[in-house]
């Protein structure tokens, strides 16, 4: 299957199988598989205990948490090498956000007993583990203080200018979310996400296009 | 010293301590110590890398984190038993905030270096990591989903709610901390609290005092 190469060649990539090595990946790779589905799949429901750890190997997921009588909104967007949601896996206890393919995603499923079984069996696999967790506390420390502090378009311009590519300083940034899940990932209506991004343009920080942005100096984006 | 056996206590009740077990805790004891320091101090700044992790035993700290130019917010308080910040010790990077005492505090202070020593010869202490580390990303989730969509009123009365000890339903809560400190945790002003704490003893759901807050019946005051 042509297939099999290029799904080992993304797993490889992600941050958490260099953090693991070979050898402990491959036997959580083993039970584990992938699959191709199309945007709006829910891959988990909020409040469901889980089945399995995801590994996002192509596409873009949002996590989205609904809150009784306040509606719902996107807690974080997670694209290719990004494994979810560890911690409900580690602790066993229900998701505290659902998943949604935000476009079509290739993701690997690893059963989460599977997970379990290898943190408790490898220290490597431990070790890859607590470094995973350590970096998404701190996406998720960042996104709190930038709702807490920094206005709209000053939230806008960082989304944009952490998918520049980390190589270069300048480049086309693909969007291909909904502006809608864009827009609640950052705390904000889609009309204001569009007023933002209007005014970076105008402001000659980005060019909008049909499927991103274009970045000419991702420094001057930011600064 | 009488002190020792109090602050054993303290560390032994600690979830982490718990977690890790005593075999693995006793080795990162032994290069580790505990101070006693006044409300207001700076146990460590936004943007250092870290020398310690901390472990707080008594009194509450808050992690502050400024943006030039927006001024500076809380991204979360901890109390007696919190371990942090391990991602910043774990990855050894720089501090995405700093940390203040907002009462007088005792902290126990575990080298970083022997911390992430520890790590890595103790699979034990490792998985403690883990659920540490699993623990502190749900409440990240859980603020960012109430700053996005829940109002002031509802982010005070769980706020107050989870202050409530787990054995019971009703009693004091102590809100030893400056008020602005609670209402920069909240993402709301000082007025804003006030008001919604006077709006949630206007209907009955707790009665505030010197040192906190009364709850009747915490079901009810989050319901």
């Amino acid at each position: 299957m042509p297939d099999k190469g290029v799904t080992a060649t993304l797993i490889e990539r992600s941050p958490f199988f260099t953090a693991a090595g070979a050898a402990a990946m491959a036997e959580l790779l083993r039970p584990s598989f992938t699959q191709l589905l199309p945007r709006g799949t829910t891959l988990f429901d909020q409040g469901e205990e889980p089945d399995f750890l995801h590994m996002l190997l192509e596409g873009s997921i949002g996590l989205q948490a609904r809150v009784e009588g306040s509606g719902r909104t996107m807690v974080e967007l997670f694209g290719p090498g990004e494994v979810f949601l560890a911690p409900a896996v580690v602790l066993r206890m229900p998701y505290l956000a659902s998943a949604v393919a935000l476009t079509e995603i290739r993701v690997l499923m690893v059963p989460a007993e599977c997970f379990r079984e290898g943190v408790a069996r490898s220290h490597d696999l431990c070790r890859a583990t607590t470094q995973l967790l350590a970096r998404h506390w701190r996406l998720m420390v960042d996104q709190v203080v930038d709702l807490k502090l920094r206005p709209a378009e000053a939230r806008v311009a960082r989304f944009v200018a952490r998918r520049v590519s980390e190589e270069s300083a300048a480049g086309s940034v693909a969007l291909p979310e909904p502006r809608g899940a864009i827009a609640a990932r950052l705390g904000m209506t889609p009309e204001t996400l569009s007023r933002a991004l209007a005014g970076l343009e105008q402001k000659g920080k980005l060019r909008r296009g049909a499927e991103g942005a274009e970045v000419m100096d991702r420094a001057a984006l930011t600064g």
